[in-house]
């Protein structure tokens, strides 16, 4: 089984790298991120990192033109400021790009077939879904049939996480030896997370959860 | 009822964009293209020709880079040489794009949500079917159920032509009087249409059907 993982650079997709490694040992695999004009260039780095400390191809896709056209309205690309607190806030609202998870699925499809792979790794997870209608099941159901209806080379969408939250997901990447301090979470583009955007509050809850420290707030301010 | 049409600057979708300026008089519509790095740029401008006649707003989504990435292996963006003949045959297979119709209705989505439309409208046709994978019924289908849950703003897909013909197609824009000598559909990018490649053929069927000369082939080589 080979497969080309949506790779962010934060904890759920690098788990997802680190997992369908381990899990189809003898496949292929690439990791694709997505420059949609972000505020800072930390999380595509990061994705960069994990993906040479797994030795994977990785590629990202330039969306820049897309997102300067389409992607008005969100806080991740324009210099309006990023609402603190957690996800479930109204004010978080703010943070969805349009679609931006179908984009990247039907763009990620794309280069499946056309490297001959058998699925799509898309790291949905439980505690988007009351947030983000593109990380909630139905939504994978609907896209994963169209993924699998648009050519005659047959891709799949492989959601291993879809019912999971954060923490189980840390638990299982702990597990796997993920090195999360190469991964980064943080809305801010700072040399060290913020500690109060909605990403680094989840991020918190996940390490206090499994009773772990997070390897990238080792040796940052106090 | 707001719209964004997928407008290629060929037949089918021009006519769509005219059948829904004249279905939903009160709406807003608003035109998108896909520059992905076709051979040349005939169609391009044809669709911005057509937006233009019908006044309506268009804007030409930058996929090159992507393209250049990934869409590899097809004669659409490559130097291969175009192959000739029927698109039935099977030497026609080479000019499909992976899942360029998914990248392309994924971006005209997260358009319709930021501009507050309430459909994207694809012009895939039965003449298709049996060479897209993606414009058969079975994938609009699924396709639509992601494009509704994808986002709170609820958005559904728009293809009255899914089960009708070119040649029928054409009838229903002959009926509205969409200006055909605007468009352009052959794969080369000659100051006329070379008429040999799969889609001039197509378009000849289709006016000999209606019984009806091609207004953009007036005037030019005998």
């Amino acid at each position: 089984m080979n497969g080309v993982v949506l790779l962010s650079g934060g904890m759920d997709s690098s788990t997802l790298l680190a997992h369908c490694i381990d899990a189809f040992p003898d496949g292929r695999h690439y990791a694709i991120s997505f420059d949609y004009g972000q505020r800072h260039r930390r999380e595509l780095n990061a994705a960069a990192d994990i993906a040479r400390y797994f030795n994977t191809p990785h590629q990202i896709a330039d969306l820049r033109s897309v997102g300067r056209d389409f992607m008005f309205g969100s806080s991740q690309t324009s210099m309006i400021p990023v609402p603190q607190g957690h996800y479930t806030d109204d004010s978080m609202r703010v943070t969805i790009v349009p679609n931006r998870n179908m984009v990247m699925l039907s763009i990620a499809t794309a280069f499946a077939i056309a490297s001959h792979s058998d699925f799509v790794g898309y790291a949905a997870h439980a505690g988007d879904h009351a947030i983000y209608p593109d990380c909630r099941p139905e939504f994978v159901t609907a896209m994963g049939e169209a993924i699998r209806l648009c050519d005659d080379h047959k891709v799949s969408i492989y959601t291993p996480y879809i019912d999971l939250t954060k923490a189980q997901i840390l638990e299982e990447g702990l597990y796997r030896n993920v090195p999360y301090q190469l991964t980064w979470t943080c809305y801010e583009g700072l040399s060290f997370p913020c500690g109060k955007c909605g990403t680094c509050v989840e991020r918190a809850e996940a390490f206090e959860l499994n009773k772990q420290g997070d390897p990238l707030l080792q040796g940052g301010p106090a």
